[in-house]
């Protein structure tokens, strides 16, 4: 039995109700049931409903399930981009999803930030010939995040282009303004609290118009996973293939316990624990920031420079049953990753402070 | 609590040892642990070892984790095609892998019989071009099945076109002869009775190379799973993205225990259930064969006509906690499909047919 709390950024501690979800899955037979029967569509439009309400999403977006956010980078690509996409990248997952559009043949423009620093919006000037920006909420890699307010400056200056905000390790934190972008998505690993193996993505009809007229020109959009087909089998509350039905099911109670919590609960919670670890890093002799600007500080994934690598802090947490990530690659010894995530507990985070604060200094 | 035995043919009823493996991810925090870490990689040997043993996989064939078998068919096509394709189409399945060759910019020739027929590749001459050809050795939607024997005659014909055979809803059934195909895939929900979630695919050497052969002509052939970032990973125990981690680890369990079992009394047993089956069909008054040539009738996925509706039969059979699958599409009304697979017990098997003799003669 494995008793450890993890305060990793990815895959991350399981939401303390999962366990008891799981068991109703079994109960229930969810691993069993047909994806084209009625009790499947009853799964799927819970979850979809339950997010809708979470995010307060408007009813002219749509919401997908498909297998990863690295599933989606690639279905972003190959639905909304005919020659060419911009990209905010500093950090190794926003560079990625720029190689993405690469690797489909297409042109990236690339406004570039180094690892641990980020984007002044005013400063950006997007190419006009730019059909899509990508903008990435929380970089998982280094804990600098793009505020909401910055986000939505975006659209300003870019009428045409359609906007997409990588929020993976960040919803349901941040408050999006859907009126200021097209698109945005989540893994549900992260502050969902459960096992990988899908991405949430959701779109509104400007995205829906740019796939459906690649199409008419002769382009090729993909194949299950366009987003007509998925809109075509989402309508009746189902998936092009047999999907991970059973994280469908997990996804759809856990938000069901987070609506009922509140989402204004969940992020003021969110900001008092980081208002904890970032107090701490300020304190420590051994921590301290690794993102200077605090504005671009991120709430869900803390990251601090670190004098005592994360292997040796982690064999000294080890007796409490507690641990916490590295640093990303080559960060791995000279920084620290701490998930602040809704399965990280009030209680929990006071309690990993404390022990960190007596054992660390 | 659902209580119900499912002999629906996808998904399909879990293997009776799946919640305890459940039980045992829960404990082990298997949903939790990072994907690049040691715990992981060893699910993943694990899984990957299993597989290998279960299906007498030949060192130089590899095997990779996707999401679901449709998105195997589009990443064969991706990979291995730069221009034609070639199908044996009989049904629901194999076509809709076809149209993904077409909706993929390439130029897919088919070979077409009828619902509830199947091929005889004497008879068959694949055009030269193809650079691949596309078997399914189980269609699900009409059960009817390609023989081993028949499989392995393509490549006498053809010995350059790589051969993918589509076993979704039969391994570890067939015996194949990896020396006469290139690649296989399935999915877990079917025969491995898992929830959906995962696609598994095995690749030889030639596969790779038509991949790299590929790229070095500057086409594009996807982005994170692609054949190379599959196997740049796979080497070392990874996935490019994060995966299904939790269907990885029940995977490489319910392997271990089909390796406890030993696949040759599985193999034994399908076909003792399957005679059980069609001999109830051929005496019954109510259902008949759906596939005419005996050679070519499915072991795993029996089909049947019959004069009452699966919707009909199912509300007899509902007080005695059982439930079989209707026939696809429009053959919903008249036809049955009953799962054969491992987790339908050779007990279960004879009181489902004992009780269906009872109530429908």
């Amino acid at each position: 039995m494995n008793k450890k709390l993890y305060f990793t950024v990815g895959p991350s501690e399981l939401y303390p109700t999962v366990a008891q979800h799981v068991q109703s899955a079994l109960d229930e037979k969810v691993g069993v049931i047909s994806h084209r029967g009625k009790q499947f569509e009853a799964i799927y439009k819970n979850a979809n409903d339950g997010i809708r309400t979470l995010l307060n999403i408007p009813s002219d977006f749509h919401i997908f399930f498909l297998s990863s956010a690295t599933e989606i980078w690639e279905r972003i690509i190959e639905n909304c981009v005919e020659h060419t996409s911009f990209h905010c990248v500093n950090g190794s997952f926003s560079k990625r999803f720029s190689e993405f559009s690469t690797e489909l043949g297409k042109k990236a423009f690339i406004e570039k930030a180094d690892f641990g620093k980020g984007f002044y919006p005013d400063k950006i000037n997007v190419p006009a010939e730019a059909e899509i920006i990508c903008l990435t909420y929380n970089e998982t890699s280094s804990g600098v995040s793009m505020p909401v307010e910055d986000i939505n400056k975006f659209r300003e200056k870019n009428k045409e282009a359609l906007i997409f905000v990588d929020a993976v390790s960040a919803l349901p934190y941040p408050k999006l303004d859907f009126s200021k972008i097209d698109s945005t998505f989540f893994s549900v690993q992260k502050c969902f609290g459960l096992p990988a193996g899908l991405g949430v993505w959701i779109v509104n009809q400007r995205c829906m118009d740019k796939a459906n007229s690649l199409l008419k020109k002769g382009k090729s959009i993909g194949t299950y996973h366009t987003l007509p087909s998925l809109l075509s089998k989402g309508k009746d509350n189902q998936t092009p293939e047999t999907p991970n039905v059973w994280n469908i099911y997990l996804l759809s109670k856990v938000v069901e316990d987070f609506n009922k919590k509140g989402v204004d609960t969940i992020r003021k919670e969110t900001e008092l624990k980081a208002k904890m670890l970032y107090d701490y890093i300020e304190s420590s002799q051994n921590f301290s920031f690794a993102v200077e600007d605090v504005r671009l500080r991120s709430f869900t994934t803390i990251v601090a420079n670190t004098k005592i690598s994360a292997a040796d802090i982690n064999k000294k947490l080890e007796p409490f049953d507690m641990a916490i990530g590295s640093g990303y690659s080559s960060y791995k010894d000279t920084q620290v990753r701490i998930s602040n995530f809704p399965a990280n507990s009030v209680e929990q985070m006071e309690t990993l402070v404390k022990k960190m604060k007596e054992l660390f200094n």
